[in-house]
């Protein structure tokens, strides 16, 4: 489980200097020498600078001034990586390039249509997060043990998988190879989805009064837990991975409606399938986690 | 949040020595003289009184001796309470009878229907609960904080109404007076929908390849933790409140769809529209929660 330290970074520069790439780089202080920190609000990069992350830019990629960095992570929202990208390769600012979001098919197409070099790029998804967000809520240890997705572009060097991997390893995280399209499809049902039923969920208790919300107890508020994040957040995501995601909730208004329909006609061969095959999905997802953390 | 001690139990009659029935008689052993507990397996009830929650009947109500008890508490599935009920009254083991069914309307009916007596009856439903069951896993302080909803028959006398709520008191539980078909459609709303909808997203994960499910973080595992549950326990619970439930059901299905159909057209407003009830939401079940704590 221990950081690899065979592969040390010169230097990195993390573009994005909010949790993702505050926490990366607060992870990677004792494995590179030098961490230049740039975010569009300068502010951020001189907050993240202030915690120890690193230093800060005066600005944007095209006010850097030194060497070509080992590695540059576009720590940017999905929407935002493309032209990230595009912007850090024109002032040549690392010889490769990895992003930390939570979509991959989308952001590369675009960074293709572009014509930014797809043999330097390499995209990553850390599966680490908090609900807070910003530079003070970012933490050295956020990525521990956490699987880290990186997806070629099948154009990606050698070099480029071998940096973006050991940026994974010295987080503490494990590195995980796997095409775009099949991280999408995994992020739909395993994140994505995950937060839009818990926002269905959720908004039923908009108007219910307040004697009844009493009576919520921990089974609820488990299935709504993650309806607390941010709105505008989540619907870059969702919009990023729209057709995967549409496809799982499909399935899963499927089931419910067709639940509703055998509870109003005594169906019970319907209704004990659903808690079946939910039984089993759970098995899935939980016995794995446990197994995991032996 | 302490007990009330001004009402005190000489003797209390628990029919049921499962989880729940066995909870109570140890929550009440320091408010009640004489604990009996009784179950159709006569097996459970020693089991229960082996841990000290009282003294065990060799059988059902029939088997009972003693004067009437001043509360029999019929802790038993919600299809079996009318019967329980009505073999209860039929020998008089008590002054006055309650449940803990977790739904109400549908046993009540059934009760008036084979002529219990409505007047000594008050339905209740204590709110807690573990996901373990049988009368090992029992612990006197199940029910500690947690609201116990009283529903009157409409016929149920003060002094019974008065029992119930001595009851709950005891149990360090805090009585809440629902109506019947109130506290079914609450209950639909944040526990037997919230179960079915994590079944129905956890019924996603059966058959994705195992590298991918060791990708799910906490938010897809909280979302699915209750879909762990029983599926006979469940569906007993959902059938016995098949209408309200439904209701419920096809308001998430029906957000879901639209959510998948504006994903596949772009149409951004209805996937924020359901963010933000959501959050608002979320907020209506976790606030009210922090409120309760303090």
């Amino acid at each position: 489980m221990g950081a690899d330290l065979t592969v040390r970074f010169r230097r990195l520069i993390i573009i994005g200097s909010g949790l993702i790439g505050t926490s990366i780089a607060l992870a990677v202080r004792d494995h590179c020498a030098d961490v230049v920190l740039s975010d569009r609000d300068p502010a951020a990069a001189r907050l993240a600078a202030s915690i120890g992350a690193g230093t800060a830019l005066p600005g944007g990629p095209a006010t850097y001034r030194g060497a070509a960095a080992d590695l540059a992570v576009l720590a940017v929202p999905p929407a935002e990586v493309p032209v990230a990208l595009f912007e850090a390769q024109k002032h040549g600012v690392a010889r490769a390039y990895t992003d930390v979001a939570s979509v991959k098919q989308a952001p590369m197409a675009e960074a293709a249509g572009r014509d930014c070099d797809l043999a330097t790029f390499i995209g990553g998804h850390p599966l680490g997060g908090r609900e807070k967000s910003g530079p003070l809520a970012a933490r050295a240890g956020l990525f521990l043990g956490r699987p880290w997705v990186l997806c070629p572009t099948g154009e990606s060097t050698a070099a480029t998988v071998a940096a973006a991997t050991a940026l994974a390893r010295a987080c503490g995280a494990r590195p995980v190879l796997l095409e775009a399209a099949a991280h999408d499809q995994a992020m739909a049902l395993i994140s994505h989805a995950p937060h839009a039923v818990a926002s269905a969920m959720a908004a039923r208790f908009v108007d219910i009064p307040e004697p009844i919300t009493r009576l919520a107890g921990q089974g609820a508020r488990d299935v709504t837990r993650i309806a607390a994040g941010n709105p505008l957040l989540w619907l870059g995501i969702m919009s990023a991975n729209a057709h995967p995601l549409a496809d799982v909730l499909d399935d899963v208004a499927r089931d419910l409606a067709g639940t509703a329909a055998a509870l109003r006609t005594a169906g019970d061969t319907a209704v004990t399938d659903l808690l079946v095959r939910g039984l089993a999905g759970h098995g899935r997802i939980h016995d794995s986690q446990k197994a995991e953390g032996s």
